[in-house]
Order: C-alpha cells, then sequence, then structure tokens
C-alpha cells in the first residue's frame, strides 16, 4: 500500500504562471488539449488560469473545468470579492474545484507595491479565505514573496487563513531570491509558529531566477511540504517555474533515499514537453535536464562505451522512463482513415467528424511528400490543426524568388476572415522578410517582426519545418506558430496566425475595456 | 582588502566538457575567440580541451595557452604517461600552465568501464600525479564518479594525489546523481578522513541530470570547496555542466549571506553566453536563469506595475549587471573603417588588417540593408568570418523559387576548396530542402540534414538571421552556422561550413588512424 504521508502533490501552473511568460498567447483549444495530457501524466492540480483578468481566460478555466477529468482544476484570485467570484465561476463545474486565492506579505510588497498596511492586508487575507470557503471546501492561500516576509507576520497572516478554513498553504519564492537552506529553515520556523499547519497540505512555489528553482522546491518538500508547484519545461516569470520534469525525476530517481514519490505518470512526460514547447513557442534548450534533446545523449568516446558495456555507468535514468521510446508508430502514403485515428488515439488525441477529416487531409498531403509519417510529425499536425480559427487570416497562395544576384521578390493572397481575399507584393532584404511585407501589404497591418525561430520537427531532408513567430502590432505583443514540409508556408501561417492573435487581442481588450471589468494593470502573481 | 580565504575560483570548462556536447565541433579560431572572452570574464582557470584526443584539439589547447593572457590554462589527460605529455606539450607555454588527471574511484566505472581493481586504480593515480609534478607544479587530480565512490577508498586515492603534489582534489558527481546534502555530507567526510585536503583547493563538477548541478555546487562550496568547475550556458554532457552564469550570480546576489565570492567581471556574462551559444549553435531557451531572454522581461500587469513602482518589488537583479545594456552601439551606412574598429575593440575583438578588410566588407554589405547596424549585429558578423575557413566550400550563387502552387526549385554554383566550381539543381519538398538538395549535387556529397534552427540576432524585419545546421555525412555529425539578412543564404552558408567541417574531422581522423594515435574509444571524462 502506498505511503500517503510521504506523496508529494503536482501542483501544475503551466497554464497560469507559465502562460503569462511573455509572448505565449495560448487560445482556448490549445489550454483544452494541454490540460487534457497534464490528467494524462497524472498531476494532482492543474492551476487552469486566473479568470478574473480576461473573459478569454475565463472561458478557458471554465472549459478545462467542464472537460477535463481527474485533476483538481484550481482559478487564481486576488482578496477581492470579485476576483474570488470570478474564480469560482470558472472552476465550479470541475468535479474537485479549487479557489486559489493570494496576498502579498513582504513589507516591500505591502508598501511599495499594494500601498497598505500589514493590518490591512490580514482583513483582506482573513475576508478572501472565507469568502471562498463559502463555494468550496478546497481553498488554498499564498502569501506573495513569503520568503521575503517577515517570518512571524506572514505565520501571523497564515494562522489566520487556516482559521478561516484554508486548506492548502503555499509559501512562495516570488523572486527566485531564498537558498535551499533558507527556504528549507522558514518551513521549520513557521511549522513552530503555527502548529496547526501539520494538519493541512504546505507548499512551495519557487522561481528560477539564480538556478535554484529545483533545490529550492525540494529543501521544502524535505522539511514536510507535500505539494509542489512546478511547471512544464520549468516556463513561467521571468526564469521561470521549477520544473515540473526535473521535480518528478528526482523524487522518481532518487526514491530510495529520500522516500518521497507522486502519482505522475513519467512515460507522459517527453509527449507533454513536446506539446507545451509547441504550443507555447518556448524551445527547450538541447542541454535541458530530462527533456532536452542531449538529456540521454553521450559524445565523448568513453562514454559511449562505458554505456555500451553497463547502462549505468553513466545513465543514471533510462529514456524509456520518460517516454522517448514511444515513438514507433509510422504511418504511410496508404494508410487509410482508420490507421490515422488509432495512431491519434495512441497519441492521446481524440479526434472525431470534421476535425478527424482534415487532419486526414493534412496527413495526406505530409505523407505525399515524406515516406514516413511519424509520432512526432503527427503530432504537430495536429497541434497545427487545432490553431486554426474561423476568425482568421490563412495564407491561399504565395510564391518568393530568392537569389543571391537580385533582391528577393514575394507575391502572397490571403483570405480575410470576413470574407473576400487580399493581395499583395514586396521587394525586401530576404525572402522572409519581403513575404511578411507582402502579408502586411494584403491584410492592411503594420505587424513588425521581434523574433523569428525555425525548427525541425524531426530529422532528415523531408522534414516538417515549424516556424514560431513574435511580433508587435498596435502595441500589442503576439506569437503564431506554422507547420510546414515547405519553410515560407510554414512562416506565412505562423505570420498570420500571429496577426490574427493580436488583433484578437485587441478586441477582447477593446470589449473588456467598455465593460468596465477589473483593471488590467492590476494582475499579480504569487 | 578581499578575503582570500573566500574567493571561489571559477574553472571554465567550456571548451572540454561543453565542447563534448553532441553536434558541437569548434574549430580552433573559434575556441581561442571563446578563450579570450572567457579571460575578459575574468574566469580564474580555462580548461582548454582534452589534448590527447586528436591533434586538432591538441593545437587548439596550444593556441590558447600561447595566446591567451590572465587565466591558468589546464588541459585533461587520463593517467597514462602519453595523455599527461600530449597535455603537457599543449599548455606548457601559457603564463600559469595546469595539468588535470583523473581516474574513476567507484566500484562501477572500476569493473565495468576500467575492468581493473581498485589495487591498479591507486597505482595509475600515484603514477600519474607524480608524472605530471615532473611537469608542474599545478596539478590537479579528479577521482571520476566521485559522488558514487566509496568515500572511505576515494580518500585513499585522493591522500595518495596529494603525497604526490596534487594542488587541486576535484570530486566530480560525473553522472548528476547526487544531491545538496548527500553531496555537502560527502565533502564534510573527506576533509575528515583526509586533514591534508585544509592545505589545498577542493573543487566542486556537477552535471544537470536532475536539475541540482548548480544547487550541488553551492552545497559543496558552502562545505568548503574553493573551486566550481562550470560551463557557460550550461552546456557539456547529457543535461550539462553546472551553469557558470548562475554560479556567478548566486555567488553575487547572495554575497552578503553567503559570504563567498568570485573575480568574475559580472558585466561580461551576456556577451559571454551570447558567444557561446552562436559558435555552438546551442541556443538558449527563453526561461534559461540569467541569460534567457526572458530573465529579465515580465508579462503580468501587476509585475509590470511593480516593477515600475520599485524595481526590487520583483526584480532581485540589475539586468545592467550582466551587461545586457552594453549594446547601445550602433553604425550606420555612412559609419566608416575607424568607427567599425573602434566599435569591435568596445565589443573585444582586436581585428587587424585582412580581417578588418573583410569585416568592414560584410558591415557595409548589411549597412545597405538596415538602417542601423547593433552591437549585437556586429558580433555575429566577426563570428561569422571567424568560421570562414580557406580550406571550405563556398556559396557562389543560389536561386531560390518557391510557391505554394508548384514545387520550389533551387540552383546553386559553389567553390570549391581545392579551386574550381561546382553547380547543381534540385526540386524538393520546400525551398530549403531543394536548396540543401542542389548543395549536395554541386558538391557531390550525401549530406543528411539531422536538425535545422533558425533565430533573429535582433528584432525588426531586417533583422540578421543566424541558422544552424546539424547533418550527418558518412557517419560523422557535424554542424554549421551561417549569417545574412536572407535567410536562405545563411542556410545555404551553414550547410556548406557543417559539409566542409565533417569533411574536415573525417581527414583528421583519417590521419589520426594512420598514426595511430590513442584508439578514440578510450576518451573518458569526469
Amino acid at each position: 500500500m502506498p505511503d500517503e504521508a510521504n506523496r508529494v502533490r503536482i501542483f501544475d501552473t503551466t497554464l497560469r504562471d507559465g502562460e503569462q511568460s511573455p509572448g505565449i498567447s495560448l487560445n482556448k483549444t490549445e489550454k483544452l488539449e494541454i490540460a487534457h495530457q497534464l490528467a494524462r501524466l497524472g498531476v494532482d492540480i492543474i492551476e487552469a488560469g486566473f479568470p478574473i483578468t480576461s473573459p478569454g481566460d475565463f472561458e478557458a478555466v471554465q472549459a478545462i473545468a467542464r472537460d477535463v477529468e481527474g485533476p483538481v482544476v484550481c482559478g487564481l484570485a486576488r482578496t477581492s470579492k470579485e476576483d474570488i467570484d470570478a474564480a469560482w465561476n470558472a472552476v465550479k463545474d470541475a468535479e474537485r474545484p479549487r479557489i486559489h486565492t493570494f496576498i502579498a506579505t513582504s513589507d516591500i510588497h505591502i508598501e511599495r507595491k499594494l500601498q497598505t498596511t500589514r493590518d490591512d492586508v490580514i482583513g483582506q487575507a482573513r475576508a478572501a479565505v472565507a469568502h471562498a470557503k463559502r463555494y468550496t471546501d478546497d481553498v488554498e492561500f499564498s502569501p506573495e514573496d513569503g520568503s521575503r516576509s517577515d517570518v512571524e507576520f506572514m505565520a501571523e497572516v497564515i494562522q489566520i487563513a487556516l482559521d478561516e478554513g484554508a486548506t492548502t498553504i503555499n509559501v512562495p519564492d516570488t523572486v527566485g531570491y531564498t537558498m535551499p537552506h533558507e527556504y528549507a529553515a522558514m518551513f521549520e520556523e513557521l511549522y513552530r509558529l503555527v502548529p496547526a499547519l501539520r494538519d493541512v497540505v504546505l507548499s512551495v512555489h519557487c522561481h528560477n531566477d539564480l538556478g535554484l528553482a529545483v533545490a529550492n522546491s525540494f529543501a521544502g518538500l524535505t522539511a514536510g511540504c507535500r505539494q509542489v508547484e512546478c511547471a512544464v519545461n520549468g516556463i513561467g516569470e521571468r526564469a521561470g517555474n521549477a520544473s515540473l520534469e526535473e521535480i518528478v525525476m528526482l523524487l522518481h530517481t532518487r526514491k530510495s533515499s529520500v522516500g518521497l514519490w507522486t502519482g505522475a505518470n513519467t512515460r507522459e512526460i517527453a509527449r507533454t514537453s513536446r506539446l507545451v514547447s509547441r504550443l507555447t513557442g518556448y524551445t527547450v534548450q538541447p542541454n535541458k535536464a530530462i527533456v532536452g534533446r542531449n538529456a540521454f545523449a553521450h559524445e565523448a568516446g568513453i562514454h559511449q562505451d562505458g554505456v555500451l558495456k553497463e547502462r549505468t555507468t553513466y545513465e543514471i535514468m533510462d529514456a524509456t522512463t520518460i517516454g522517448l521510446d514511444a515513438n514507433s508508430i509510422v504511418l504511410g502514403k496508404h494508410s487509410g482513415r482508420h490507421a490515422l485515428r488509432k495512431a491519434l488515439e495512441e497519441l492521446g488525441f481524440e479526434v472525431e467528424g470534421a476535425t478527424l477529416n482534415q487532419a486526414f487531409k493534412r496527413f495526406k498531403d505530409i505523407a505525399d511528400k515524406k515516406k514516413k509519417v511519424t509520432a512526432l510529425d503527427l503530432e504537430a499536425i495536429v497541434s497545427d490543426e487545432m490553431r486554426q480559427s474561423p476568425a482568421a487570416f490563412e495564407l491561399e497562395w504565395f510564391e518568393v524568388e530568392a537569389s543571391s544576384s537580385r533582391g528577393p521578390l514575394a507575391r502572397v493572397r490571403v483570405s480575410m476572415p470576413g470574407g473576400g481575399v487580399g493581395e499583395g507584393s514586396f521587394t525586401g532584404d530576404g525572402p522572409v522578410d519581403a513575404f511578411f511585407s507582402a502579408i502586411n501589404a494584403a491584410v492592411r497591418q503594420e505587424a513588425r517582426l521581434k523574433e523569428y525561430h525555425v525548427s525541425a520537427v524531426t530529422g532528415g531532408r523531408d522534414a516538417l519545418g515549424e516556424v514560431t513567430v513574435l511580433l508587435e502590432l498596435a502595441g500589442r505583443m503576439a506569437s503564431g506558430v506554422g507547420v510546414s514540409t515547405d519553410i515560407l508556408e510554414a512562416s506565412g501561417k505562423a505570420y498570420l496566425r500571429a496577426i490574427s492573435n493580436a488583433l484578437a487581442e485587441s478586441a477582447a481588450a477593446e470589449a473588456e475595456h467598455h465593460l468596465s471589468r477589473a483593471e488590467p494593470e492590476q494582475t499579480p502573481t504569487p
């Protein structure tokens, strides 16, 4: 029988803290897909968003609460009644809903950011937990900037949250400043000052500004915490959150020494990492622990030799443990709809009706160009289809000529969201520049390219190219991703999607402004 | 007066452990450029390579020893006389040369990899240190796989190394398995078992397989170690080494609590990171601590609000500390040779004669296309020039047509290293595929593309594109990088350089084979 006292709950904040990373703009379909994958990975809690901040965020959290089975679904809220009402309305249809409310307890945040007093913070914390508790038993409270707070004052606030019924207390290292021994000592002191903490779940939430997020989280777990807030690929504000896959594999690999365990299905780690990287446009560096391309690769001769003689001479983990062997599915140009559907199901995608038809059409197009269509290719195609939106510009036709002896020329035709087409042509410094300028002319927008990345989905000359674009349009940053065997086609799709995303966000912000919703400059986080 | 007892020596192994990462193949010029930058960064020791492994590595270490002033220059060697002789011959012209010799002390490595006995390991360690000591006073010894070794046996080996005169003892966590409290406890036990360790420098060398490399290194420093082996951007075998910039900024930011310090000039960190990323082709993920694009960026509204009100509400470091403000140099199309030379000097490049002429020509070409040429652009151009090699293929001319209505067509002309030109044309799945296939035809090689990445050097539509290609040619992996405002031109240059690198390595391996040098399957590392 598993040892419940040593079970560490995985609280995934990829869709909340992770999604706050600059340039990430996931739509509802994409968030839902990530949430389903997190459920397959077996996380305990999904922090699905921060519902008050925008109608789009609200709807995505609501969709996840209604659709995703297994994990607790959590919404973030400041201490105001409106925040908590919005969080509750978004999560209430979940099997197991949670409200997570927070307020800063460090003097620097109280004085400089909140511009209030410690007494006011106590009052707000009390009211927030009490209000949330009217809706649900499962209430989490975080003293923001906990690691820089006066521990006695923070203990007082935590005691009040517990008195009002909070069931999880999360003490974040909001600015990524603490060190393992400090963070552990803080928790020991909190247990001493607030004995009732022994009866609830204490939680860590660490940022990686100094490269210590995983080590600090681990120090907190060793000190008695049993929930860890983390994000896939370690994304999140600034240098990001503690990396989910590193925490899970640390506890898994060192279980016999540490004695802590999680309910995560490690074999879903690689796929989850790829999905999040693809949908956010945030690349994973080759030397990233666990999920980087090299994490299980060796270069030096003796290492290879050692690995051949005995895997454990240089490898402490097996690539199959994180699901890196799961890419054996291969389809070809003669594979039918049934085979595709079965392969997609094995990959965890439930695709029906029009979406299956569309995916099959894309699959056939690609199978005509590539001899073998692999699981990685299918993942890329399906993710690409999820990005399609009826209210977006679509690339209808393009032509690009580039040469070392004259300037490149691009011509494009784009179908407009409201119907009709736009055309544009341009000569630029390079073919991509010319292409993007021609698109600007066709859609009559002055988008400015900020970042541009291309990766191949798999190896080989017929690989699918995946292009990520970050652009600025009317003061708003937005990203888009496109997939094709043709890098220019993928670039054009990515660029048009980024423009569509920017315009959709502008329209949403406009609508919100008219409705006088919560002021957007007041969206804080632990 | 600085507190010498608490000074932590930065031992950079970017050019040794880092360079062992799959797909990295730096030429001598590139290694020298990185070594010069490491000297500007103020590292204490540069591990420049592993001289016995190839003539190319030997020559690069020798060039660094002769040319780079400031840091100790170190060469790695196994315990054999030949290894140590090669290491000494490579480093002996340095101001302060060091030989670093190592042998595994864990039973799994002794039995499975070395297939020998503990007694033999003791004998080899003794002989190696004694032999190295005949050449130089500065001898470092590492018991490989130290963290998994029986500590009493390892202590015995260390005692012998000290008896023979080793001045630095480095205890690596070769497989990235240890945890901070374990690693610290191991050092405490070693100090107890070998009191003479108090008289030399004890050193940490940590791998990041479980995400703990920085935390483990830090734990070792807290336990008394005063040298940290690390690599820029955390590159190295598998998930890489402890990240130099994270260690330096951790000690810098938490100095008042920790009391340890380094001689590193933190303002060179950003530039060093860019240089290493560019020359190795290893991207840095946006959420990488310290040097990721987002490390100093905020998305959430309140964070921005907080940052405006008071920087320290969310930022514990200042971007200027790592040199992120240093990109104020801007040149335009009317800037002359003198302005370029001055700007390059400010960037740390000493460019003279033909190289300056070539750089000026490139600069003028780019200034014609871009209104402003920034420091980042100049770095990219100069790095690109360093990659030029007289024995390489060169892209003379190309033409690519791509369209959504018909297959892409590419035609190229390439000048051959031995004189003469080759031409090729191809229709492929996409313009890049067609281009690369046309190059294969022109140079009559069957290179196979494995990975392909594109990044923009700066923002904006006239940005320079930097393309990294990893390919396989005759069983050998090689990478190449190309820079241009035209992404196709950059791709073609990168591809041709990768082919040139693969052929050069094949030729070197061939030569080595005929000379019967050290068997390449025997190149181990701590």
